[in-house]
């Protein structure tokens, strides 16, 4: 089967043939009907050879963690799942037998790491495939009608601002505003979010005019230029006072100093972008009573509530479509940020 | 009356006789009869002519945020409470008026430093005289039977540690192990709170072993030097894994570094201490999922809520008495960290 | 002045001419700018003589416990507000001293029956007439802007339901269904509220037709007729399984009845309407893990975030006006199911 | 093998010869090394041929909901676990696949029902024999070095009154009374969490003198007769005003009628007893923002928290142990109240 992957550090992923894998006792073969690309693919595919020995990852290694499908074959004793169901999958798994997986928060499970289990696409073999193996049925999805190019992307692109909107839900009451920085492929999710599940006012930040119309069209009640002005325009906006939460889909200095600003007593920053930063903190290094949070991607049954806004009509992904071919065109365009939301490759 | 003043920049605190204030209207005369010394105030006292300025502070200051004492007298329109009612003053006010006071969670109103509100003792005169103003009867808890001495500490010391701890109950489920760094007027407190209110483990680090003795004195399970083998010996007692929550009274570069060694996915870093650190933070800065937090003080309700665990034996302040004029010898001890609990001064 | 008055059980309200109230020490003086008639006020004026007495209510009592105005005089000491503020008023007032009331939960007050407090026009004279006594300042909300007539039933009819709603928000996620069981004044809040704040899918139940379309209008994905087709009816419409809540504006045993059909594991039932029914509860008496919660009217803090969703154009409520001289009028439509949305009277 | 089984309506259970049950595919075979006997058990052998029926049970069927046992085989593609592991069983499972079963709530499985899915010894053969049947690893918890015959009565007896109290910690603050009615197997444990996981001051009833003092000496506050002087016995011992939460672990009409008397505003009345009860509910028929509520069994995760607190020895079960052949006798002292604490039987 064709595969696009990454091959040599440093260089474009390749489409290559490869065997199609047979799923062991338990897993679950699926054809996979559309895959999605993600900045933290790029971000992968930027490292140094030392960096990316230190994450342990494998090479060639096929891309890929935003993953739709059908069933195409059982292992010996896997169930609850039939051949020819379409399903989406579940990308950041756990060990499936602590405290934290029991609960389905499997994003946080502490022994992931130790037992190097990893995402598709993100440590093994992923989704810009053909076919790909999928462990354990739990991780399946039920997609029913959904169309797989127009949902896959909830898979990350979705599930991850979801979650983390949900940990800020607490200070995102009437009459609060929440920014999000960067109108990207999980920005543009995060307004929509923000808008269904909230009654807070959403300010969208990004450094391009064209995703500050974007942002508009999805929902943002402003959309403003992610310069040293941000806080001004804000502030005649809105009025004055700290914004309850940021959502930073960037995560660099210039753009946590623009967070920083905006907040206050209670502010919620929120640091999804795959980024770090160094910044101050403690009682008298941020202000009172503020978090700095860095969620991970989402649980399961949070990955079940995002398909449901998706068959509701509450939720929708803008995407733009590859072929397997034209996979690496795919991650050319999203490195350049030349995407309006999210690249799709259809295998 | 006498009054225990900041005088000068860098100068120990004076006794000083000075008017007995009068109540105007809406406010409150107390007749002040237990005081607490905190860290907070020698914080203050430790800043240059700059930084004092920059806080806005006036001079001289009659110190004590930490205030019980009897009602002497209401201004005119002051009303719900009665001329020598005892109770205790709630310190962190905010504007009364804005949705976070509306809660009773005036600590973080995002009004009060714009208005220029302040907690007695820290930015007006306080409680470390033989009268006090309180503004408003909201600010007084009633205190009923409890003895003025032994609670008074409870206004801060105690109230401090049990909004950080309440803000990390989600986190601090039966199986946790919780980190308490700091065994000091607060963190005595946080050992027995924790105790009190979950089922996990708790663990104190000091860098005093008569401290690591207080805290299992006050019920921690286990107490440990907070120096570089601190990770090691914590995991051989609870085993691997990252801890649930830490909760640093002390906040600065050697601790937080063994803060952050403890954490995984999930901790709960909270900084109570009066610092600021430099860190990294964002999703590869940060272990997934964890929060760095700065709780301030905490709300009225929870500080009815506290003075109900010392109603009901739950909780108890350590403390030494001292009398007004041997506050500043207070202050030298607490300075010097020569005292066990809490100092409190009877005017 | 003038007054609408209940003035003899089981008589309809008389205007009558009457004293302009003075405020007393840290009391209010409002000029009403709108009252609102509430559903609660037909019920009390249609109770016996001896359930009156029982309740406590004097005679004659000045109807009306949804009210905004303009500040025209402070008693003293009153403080924090000015002569000529517009405000709202919180009607459900407790002790103002207890830990609910410093929460701003003055709604469940356990004080507030035995201190004989009660809201304007629910046991003391109300805000139907030119001018009311308001006992606190801090029972008084801002209203900026906002127009006095669209917006003063956002007091009960618009707190009611957000109150009540805000306690299912756990169970209301993305593809849960809500039914909300009576469009009248509180239902059709609750209505758009519910579209507001959750991704749940809204069905309506009505008797007339007219509301089920009223429902359509304020967003309702689907408005049945609720009879006893009601539960196929929305099984035909979302599919199988039972409902996350039921919010019942009527409370009658046969709508009692269709909420129970449609329950099932941890649905709440949440029963809004001034009645009382008969009904099993119990392990094997309701299914597992269900509520029956009967919510009072709202607190203070979250009076506030409803006019944050009216200022941030995101709830409005229907009405019909009417002059003081009409206010019998009013309660007879009110009475008669033939008001589209609530009935405000201007004096 | 021999196993307990009911086999005959109205009959006491049988020690009967069975085969030992093979795993099927993804199946787990125990050997079970102790089982608790439950008031859930004596409920559905006092059911009459028709109500039994309606159940759906079969006939024989092997009793014990409560176990743990070592791993003896395991059915193909059944991983994550391994022979000689000592497990417990969690008992509510659900079909493994929906929402509230990703979250580990299998407890309130919207489709166990319809799915015929039963827990063991409740509608399919238990765990009072040499060996049973577990369909799925996931339903295993981890056992390590707790003794079997001390903490097997965890699974339900601990679980239970686990998950009821979890869900009114929002109510149990420090200051609050909690009731326990009713100290057998589930209420002695009650106790002990309330005691954990509170601050409340925790108050037991029973009609037996020595259950109340079972209740003492496992930590209650407080334990009075279950009569009609028990209003009166507890605002002597706390002060009046309602009660936070009662725990009600009988669950028929004389003791509601105590729950009852004993509420105000927002008390959770928690009904965990095996029964349903005739009552008023609505606005007008309960108070203020009470709620009734039918928790039922626990989640996964919570059986995970409810064996760490035995592990951290923060919970004990009070236990009398039996043979497999003794096994009636057991439910003959279970039935007639001659019990202290739960019977185990151990195979």
């Amino acid at each position: 089967m064709k595969a696009l992957q990454y091959v040599s550090v440093g260089q474009p992923p390749e489409v290559r043939d490869v065997p199609i894998p047979a799923p062991g006792p338990g897993e679950v073969l699926l054809r996979v009907t559309a895959a999605g690309a993600c900045h933290s693919d790029s971000f992968v595919m930027g490292l140094t050879e030392d960096q990316y020995s230190a994450f342990g990852y494998p090479l060639p290694m096929t891309l890929g963690h935003e993953a739709v499908g059908v069933v195409e074959e059982l292992g010996s004793g896997a169930s609850g799942i039939s051949v020819g169901d379409p399903v989406a999958v579940y990308g950041p798994q756990g060990c499936g037998r602590c405290h934290s997986c029991a609960r389905g928060v499997e994003n946080y499970c502490p022994h992931a790491a130790d037992l190097q289990i990893y995402p598709p696409g993100l440590g093994k073999d992923g989704a810009m495939a053909e076919y790909m193996i999928v462990e354990d049925p739990r991780l399946l999805i039920p997609l029913g009608e959904l169309d797989p190019v127009a949902t896959v992307a909830l898979t990350d692109a979705g599930l991850t601002p979801y979650h983390a909107i949900k940990g800020s839900l607490d200070v995102l009451i009437p009459g609060s505003v929440a920014v999000v920085i960067g109108v990207g492929g999980l920005g543009h999710m995060a307004v929509q979010l923000l808008r269904t599940l909230t009654g807070a006012t959403v300010i969208a930040l990004d450094i391009s005019q064209t995703k500050l119309d974007f942002a508009r069209e999805v929902g943002a009640h402003h959309a403003f230029l992610s310069d040293d002005q941000a806080g001004a325009r804000i502030t005649a906006a809105v009025g004055p006072g700290p914004v309850a939460a940021v959502f930073d889909f960037v995560t660099n200095e210039p753009v946590l100093k623009i967070a920083r600003s905006l907040s206050g007593p209670l502010t919620d920053l929120v640091l999804v972008g795959a980024g770090s930063v160094e910044t101050t903190v403690g009682l008298l290094g941020q202000p009172f009573g503020s978090r700095f949070r860095a969620p991970y991607w989402g649980s399961r049954p949070e990955l079940m509530e995002v398909f449901e806004l998706a068959r509701t009509d509450q939720l929708r992904v803008e995407t733009e479509s590859f072929s397997l071919d034209q996979g690496p065109e795919a991650y050319r365009k999203l490195h350049d940020g030349e995407l309006r939301g999210r690249a799709v490759v259809i295998p």
